[in-house]
């Protein structure tokens, strides 16, 4: 019997994602700096500080705060700066080494505003139109880099792209068609521009590539826990899913082979993937005699608090009110941010996060 | 300058909101239980105490425990019971009025296995294909009523619905349209089942009907805040939005008409709507000199935290990283979710939340 909605990690699975991940950086010599957007928690920070890990990125100030608090003391905020914060930049970089992105060229301005120094990326936009400058703007990027070094007292590191567009990719070959593509584009940087330092995210491309010459820094998130869209894109297995959410069953209807959740958008976020071409919320799963998971049905809607799942086969389930179906989610990283904690499923231990 | 994104809430208009609502209910001689899954927050349900009002609807057993220690004594959970929670609802139940759903046939044992008595709605599903047992099952439904007093402890009230099938509508016609198909349906129920009470919920149904015969209890919740949601339905103006979400502007791309906002899907939640055909997260907004408010944009892409902002006409609008950009969010709830607290807008008062 299941009272409410809980966010599972499991630590083993988590643990060895850290450490593939960490293998596969070492075996290329580049620095990992993984993003604790995904996890957003002190303890699984740990987990990666235990392998030898000492750099990391984030996605806010706040959570830079939150980071440095626990003892991290090498931090990227990898979102454009706001610079409405720059005596929250001064204050941290007092204490750690801080790296901020430059992303457009109106906020060089607050740069030189900022007294206390900092490491400074320049954000590029390589295709996927989110936020940087454009890597074709040659001539612009030679002068912020000039006006950086002549009006602001921060240190020039090199250039930080997120390539998101590889979530956007229909097949493997899709995704490691852009990451070629903009090594490429790399390479002719680093013709241009000398001693710099490209710094590179997004889990797709780099679970799937297995050449990063023309980059000198990883920073991928999701693999932390990956989820339902990196098995989607080809980036995992369904059992290297390190995050699962046991929702309660509240009704069951088996002429419409459908029953409710109390697992909603308020637990799993309205992310929704793409199956046959309609978007679904979640897979629903059974873990198996021999310890593998299988697929039993798809939450195929989602509103506040009720959660629509689909089952494959009703007659074969024979689910109750009262029992709970485990959802492996469609982005990991959202239902993270909404849970106030984890849960660590073999122990039952609590994981507070930020 | 704006540190970070902040979830406003116009407690002018929230009160003007809630008075209409009154004044409709009033009109109609009809009980209002709001539902209070929008707002979340004891503040704001004193604003409906003010009116007069002192029943409500939650959706989930915590919120009822969260308004029942504010105050409340006549709480409705409309959510399928979850039978793992009979000690809580039964220790709820010696405290206030409490009413269930009972959503599905299985159901009915944990009932009575309650022993604490309460008063039992069936949720009935007259199309939305959420939760409930089918409206057209009247054998079923004769049988469950009958064993609720027969087995059970408890008070069967009578039939509680929500319409949600009317976010689906594509027109102010459809919505009506469903309105006057669900009161058939109620007319002859009542006429089956006598003494009961037809509870009926969605904002935009209640806002667009002025018929509510066969109904005896009205469950809006969104009417609270509103949102582009409903003013895309038409059941309100975008002067009637009491929400909105002042996000912090990071970066601008005058070429492309587009800006980055710190405002994503941990802040606004990944609930889209449609315009001409493409999916988009909220409605950028300035207040002209009349007040009025006026659509400069739409947030056409998120990611965590990230929000891509398309102006209608960039040169006028001569936005800098570190002002802000107002949006009014497509679903106000998950918004209301996700925040920590609302600010007031006029007072900059901070209301705190569930």
């Amino acid at each position: 019997m299941i009272k409410e909605t809980v966010v599972y990690i499991d630590e083993a699975i988590v643990r060895a994602n850290i450490r593939n991940m960490k293998e596969k950086a070492r075996k290329h010599q580049k620095l990992l700096r993984p993003h604790f957007k995904t996890h957003q928690s002190a303890e699984i920070g740990q987990w990666f500080w235990d392998e030898g890990i000492k750099s990391c990125a984030v996605s806010s100030f706040k959570m830079a705060d939150y980071f440095a608090t626990a003892g991290w003391s090498d931090i990227m905020i990898a979102f454009p700066l706001n610079p409405a914060l720059l005596d929250e930049y001064a204050c941290l970089a007092q204490k750690i080494s801080l790296q901020l992105f430059l992303s457009d060229e109106n906020s060089l301005q607050a740069l030189s505003k900022l007294k206390q120094p900092v490491e400074v990326f320049i954000e590029l936009d390589t295709g996927y139109k989110r936020s940087g400058i454009d890597v074709n703007k040659t001539e612009l990027l030679k002068q912020l880099i000039h006006r950086i070094k002549a009006e602001t007292p921060h240190t020039f590191r090199g250039f930080a792209v997120h390539a998101g567009e590889t979530y956007q990719a229909h097949s493997e070959k899709e995704i490691l068609d852009i990451s070629v593509y903009n090594q490429k584009v790399f390479s002719k940087l680093k013709q241009e521009f000398s001693a710099l330092i490209i710094s590179y995210g997004d889990t797709p491309s780099i679970m799937l590539s297995d050449s990063f010459e023309e980059i000198d820094e990883l920073r991928p998130g999701n693999f932390v826990f990956f989820d339902y869209m990196q098995y989607q894109l080809g980036s995992c297995s369904l059992d290297d899913v390190g995050m699962h959410v046991d929702c309660p069953l509240v009704a069951v209807y088996p002429d419409d082979h459908r029953a409710v959740i109390h697992g909603g958008a308020v637990h799993l976020s309205k992310e929704a993937a793409t199956v046959q071409g309609k978007p679904f919320y979640g897979l629903a799963i059974i873990t198996d005699e021999h310890g593998c998971r299988k697929n039993i049905g798809y939450l195929e809607s989602l509103s506040q608090e009720h959660g629509i799942v689909r089952f494959n086969e009703m007659a074969n389930i024979n689910l109750k009110p009262g029992e709970s179906v485990r959802i492996i989610p469609v982005h990991s990283c959202l239902v993270a941010d909404i849970a106030e904690h984890y849960t660590e499923v073999s122990s039952g231990r609590i994981i507070s996060k930020f």
